[in-house]
């Protein structure tokens, strides 16, 4: 790219940097024994919360599950499939979404007073709670890699099991559960086909 | 980081690249008139679709509005408050989810030649679809960041109108709406707070 001027921000990262985010990244499923820290932890949910949300409402809630009393209350919740690497992986972390996000609002969302009303209707607080958070575990699985992690996302699990073990008496759901470490080679799959650009996306 | 001989994806990216993606990066409500090229749009796909999703299903798709023509037929389907700046942005995306993708999982998962049928009930299907395309809406914006892009999502619209424009005939239903492109700081309104982390996590 020519010099033209344009702040760094108007810049691509380097091709390493989006082979780490993108290219080259892997949904693992065997783990090292390197450990997470928290303070890696915490630098992560700190890059995670500054990602978009419909009017900043950042309806995701973080388990992070460290310790071996955390992990024999989940591993029996994951589907049987998901145990084994659940149980080698580092950390697993439980991403739930808040239906009571409204409540946060008039803090995380200032300049809209009434902003808390606009979820008034149970369905649409739900699909924002849903989209929200998904939109939140996006970012985290990125933001972690960013910072040299792996991640291994699942849907296989009990999640009234999960709700009732790690949610209870909250208006916390769980969405969905990581793996989170430093990945091995160890059972990956070959890298699945992805559609085309044609056949998921057109320029009109 | 002291060396210690680890590969390059086990390090952390350069805290400027961190600030690009996520510290420093803000929604944008207002666009230069920079254009966004036919080839970056390919690349940002190209980026997106390696991000994970559930037996790889990617159910995102992607509309690129780009013309005039294609503009005049989304901006009144956009609320009042978003209008003006979906017109400034030179690329709309309206990011969609095909609750048909189980008929892609043979060619997108094939060690799982039954996968297709695990989305047999229409309630989970859909909960698959909006989760996952959500989760690829979210790596779309973190990609674009990282190709030097802003972007400025919204839910501001009438999903019935939208789908009847850009998806009739079809089992895709909109998800959200992204503004894309170099944007300014017109309109921009100071950081919102964000959940410090133990208001939204735990370790335990």
């Amino acid at each position: 790219m020519a010099f033209d001027a344009t702040p760094a921000r108007d810049l691509p990262l380097s091709d390493t940097a989006l082979d780490q985010l993108f290219t080259s990244a892997r949904t693992r499923n065997a783990w090292s024994d390197r450990p997470v820290s928290e303070a890696l932890i915490r630098r992560l949910y700190d890059l995670t919360k500054f990602g978009p949300t419909a009017v900043n409402n950042t309806p995701a809630r973080f388990v992070f599950v460290t310790s071996p009393e955390t992990k024999a209350r989940l591993i029996p919740l994951m589907g049987e499939g998901n145990r084994a690497k659940t149980l080698q992986a580092p950390v697993n972390v439980i991403i739930g979404m808040d239906l009571d996000f409204p409540e946060t609002l008039p803090r995380l969302f200032p300049h809209a007073p009434g902003a808390k009303d606009w979820f008034a209707d149970a369905a649409g607080r739900r699909d924002s709670a849903f989209r929200n958070s998904s939109l939140q575990g996006g970012y985290f699985m990125i933001a972690a890699r960013a910072l040299g992690l792996d991640v291994g996302p699942m849907s296989g699990f009990d999640p009234e099991g999960v709700k009732a073990e790690f949610f209870a008496g909250t208006a916390v759901e769980p969405n969905f559960i990581v793996n989170l470490g430093y990945g091995t080679d160890e059972n990956l799959f070959p890298r699945s086909p992805r559609l085309g650009f044609d056949e998921a996306a057109q320029i009109l």
